[in-house]
């Protein structure tokens, strides 16, 4: 069945339906849930001191083209994506809502799965979708808002927190995202188990929440989450921070099925590629000592914050000599 | 200049300096703000003990044509689609989040002058904008979550609150925007004042922020937005409250110059025009009496709440007759 022949408010009533069966429906943020799904907002009992909010967006042939996602996989990295963001403040996720464009001829069913992949991944942080939007489009985009909070400003991670002096890390391998989207792209084949393993490092990413909050507990300050790729989203830290940082390229922990399929290649992808949805964070070499003693992740440090913002992200390779990446990272409309 | 030309992170800087430089910088939400655009999320102190978060939004050809719309306009709708949800369940809006699609095209002054007119509408209400998402899209569309609160959970205004016996009332006038994008669509010529104020219907709506609360403060429990018609909005809040209803539609209150233009066809566009943002409550007369001794605003009652659901939202002629509506209102993909 197509959506317009059930129309807004029957879609409206499955999905409330789907959300009401699949949903955890014992999680904290459920249980303090004053308004749901059919009313003009949402509204729910707060007692932590800092709301938190953001909102990301996937849009048909920017972010996704429908000939190689599953509509779960979108559903999925939608979400992700914005949980991502509240990883990247040290912040703990609690609603989310989707304000869905699409055109009328869509399949019912691939809306219904869409939502199974939202909800499958805001089970895993008690994230529960409250509401949202839906409206006719010539194009499908999938922009979801999600709001958490913080129990102390002191634990925010932000983008001007880093020092020079800071060591610089990363959170797992980097560069498998731009690895499986090569592969979805190109049509390429390799083995299951690495095709699989690529198309999930594009598809469905893990937002390092536990990790972002784990980052605060032990002291970290500044951090980012690598949506636009490695250097960019260094430059938007530095920036930020009024810092500039020396990375060494041999240090980077790249993916180690981007690195067995395209070999080479994949350090540019693990530098530039984008959507790996780790976190990058700066501290002090003490604190990052913390932080590897009790993480249960891989962090990996990569280069120092300096002091001279002039220079901006300088690269080095294993000799300590400059090297160029082919291309600094994402940015929309250029 | 094309968006393209300045790329995203150019257009981001020349935003937020707009949004710096215009937002009242004295309002309480902007003195909570903890973390604004520029950080992976927004961050703000919050005392309230009650959430409240919503989204709407606005997409090329399905909401507005760029050739009858201004790009302020544009913004100013965009903002108050949203703010009009917190004023329906009385609530208190605080900020919000623009999620924004646009093709690289588009001209950077335009994109300047959408943000101006959702700085101007938000300035009203101490709403801030505190972040967003850009993203290349083929068509323009213009997502934007309001966060706010309230101070009690026994003074929202919910869909589901109304009861038999309770008096239906709106507030202030209805079938302008329809009048407005009538006028618009048919290029039609009437005297300047009657345009303007057909155009401002449309376009820049006043959301009932301030009516709300008064509506919460006062006793009443059930309200909703007339986004989509009256009828058909009635109809959303019988079903939430398992009740019917009876309107009278000669006191139903049309819009002074919608009737001046339109004459017996203003009628129509009162009861199923839609994009008004007034808003519609339900309580009994004494309440009703109360609300009417000390609302600035027009309070017109229009009907009844009846225990019978199953025959919906029933209108009647000044004869008391059944009166049946050309269209019930707006409803996305059919």
């Amino acid at each position: 069945m197509k959506v317009s022949e059930l129309g807004e408010f029957g879609l409206i009533d499955l999905l409330s339906k789907i959300i009401y069966e699949n949903q955890d429906g014992q999680s904290a943020s459920r249980r303090n849930l004053l308004l749901g799904i059919g009313d003009d907002a949402a509204a729910w009992q707060s007692d932590a001191p800092i709301s938190l909010a953001t909102v990301d967006c996937l849009t048909q042939d920017v972010h996704f083209s429908l000939d190689t996602a599953t509509w779960k996989e979108l559903g999925w990295k939608a979400m992700a994506a914005s949980l991502s963001d509240i990883a990247a403040i040290g912040g703990i996720p609690g609603y989310a809502l989707v304000s869905l464009g699409l055109p009328g001829d869509t399949e019912v069913d691939d809306i219904a799965e869409l939502y199974r992949g939202m909800i499958e991944l805001g089970n895993q942080f008690c994230v529960s979708i409250i509401g949202g939007n839906l409206s006719s489009a010539a194009i499908v985009f999938i922009s979801t808002s999600v709001f958490g909070s913080s129990n102390s400003k002191g634990k925010l991670l932000t983008r001007r927190g880093a020092r020079a002096g800071d060591d610089i890390a990363v959170t797992g391998y980097l560069g498998g995202a731009a690895a499986g989207l090569e592969m979805l792209k190109k049509h390429m084949s390799t083995n299951p188990e690495s095709s699989t393993a690529l198309r999930n490092a594009f598809f469905r990413p893990r937002p390092r929440i536990a990790e972002g909050q784990l980052l605060a507990e032990q002291g970290v300050k500044a951090a980012i989450d690598l949506s636009d790729g490695l250097v960019s989203d260094l430059c938007h830290l530095c920036r930020a921070s009024r810092v500039g940082a020396r990375i060494g390229i041999d240090r980077v922990p790249v993916h180690p099925v981007a690195k067995n399929v395209f070999g080479e290649r994949s350090r540019e992808m693990a530098l530039s590629g984008g959507e790996d949805y780790e976190l990058l964070f700066t501290a002090g070499a003490e604190v990052i000592a913390r932080v590897k003693a009790v993480a249960t992740f891989p962090v990996t440090v990569i280069g120092e914050v300096v002091s001279d913002r002039t220079a901006g992200v300088t690269l080095l390779n294993s000799e300590g000599n400059p090297y160029k990446t082919a291309r600094a990272g994402w940015q929309h409309f250029v």
